[in-house]
């Protein structure tokens, strides 16, 4: 199923420079940063909503749809940026294969 | 390098019983929902300021990372709630192969 | 120029058995509590988006609008679930006039 | 009880050049604009979650208590920036003066 990331990743690059008027994701881009990233953090939100609803109702749905559009728009904005999914995928091996996850919880934020 | 959210998902999954004392993961879980939430909530705002620093300077190295953070949290908060990865990548799969990211825009949020 | 707030609450509270078509903030409340929270964390990124922004251009007319966004949509979320925004102000009084605005440093969270 | 913002903001400026040590507000500008929009994006998430439970439970201390630490923190963001909360309840004022709360509605975003 992993693979998922790496086909939508190709999606999204093919995407980038089709016709804001045909696809999400180029009218996406051409709208820029700041769009994009209202984005992310819109489906950041209705994540949050949705993990408290699912906890009191028992019932999934919304929680995985609103990951699937929060994990979407994240890459829409690596996208935009020029970044890879890969890029970010490497520092979460980098972690948890090198020092371990807790490395996180000793790094000051 | 997409196998490393299964890798990731495993461990993640194995640490949700240690002792909290030992484990970041632990510590999360125990903290209970909220917490693990605010944490999601928190690396989304780190992740908008480092897109935002990064479009001025042209480093990267803050997107990649609290990006990473971001994946990370999510995936705590789909492990405290008894939800796998996978039903998220099948959502997204769901999407692009049966009718196209397109759909996404259609949807009346 | 304080007694705004009193006014635009007096105001919301006159609005929230409105009719939805002819109201914003009616239309808001029929929506219900999460759309009122999404309207909430949304200003909230938008606002962030422009204090970055109007840190590099000098610019803070999207800030200020943003803002005046984000405590307006904060105020129907205290009014949709009956409470005051003034509990709010008299929690920001108690803490500077008792025990100063340090005490909040030392909160643990 | 609206005039407690205006003595906040005062406050918040004879804080703004205070020693970082002895103030958490100076400690805030100390760090700089990044750490002050990470306060408001964290504030922002604790005040939806606060009202989430709140809902649940009736209970509506927490979200009081955060919704005042949102406020405070975007005067703060404001302070830093050089701007006062004066300007965002004119902008207040003169949406719901002139044109009425309903001008929101209509503004495409």
């Amino acid at each position: 199923m992993s693979e998922v990331l790496d086909r939508l990743a190709e999606v999204l690059e093919a995407r980038k420079n089709a016709s804001p008027d045909s696809s999400y994701v180029a009218s996406l881009h051409a709208k820029g940063l700041n769009k994009i990233l209202e984005k992310v953090g819109e489906e950041s939100v209705e994540t949050l909503l949705a993990a408290k609803d699912a906890a009191v109702s028992g019932d999934h749905s919304e929680l995985i749809y609103e990951t699937a559009d929060l994990w979407f728009h994240s890459l829409v904005m690596l996208s935009h940026l020029g970044e890879s999914h890969e890029a970010v995928l490497e520092e979460l091996a980098r972690r948890f294969d090198l020092s371990g996850l807790e490395e996180k919880a000793s790094r000051s934020k």
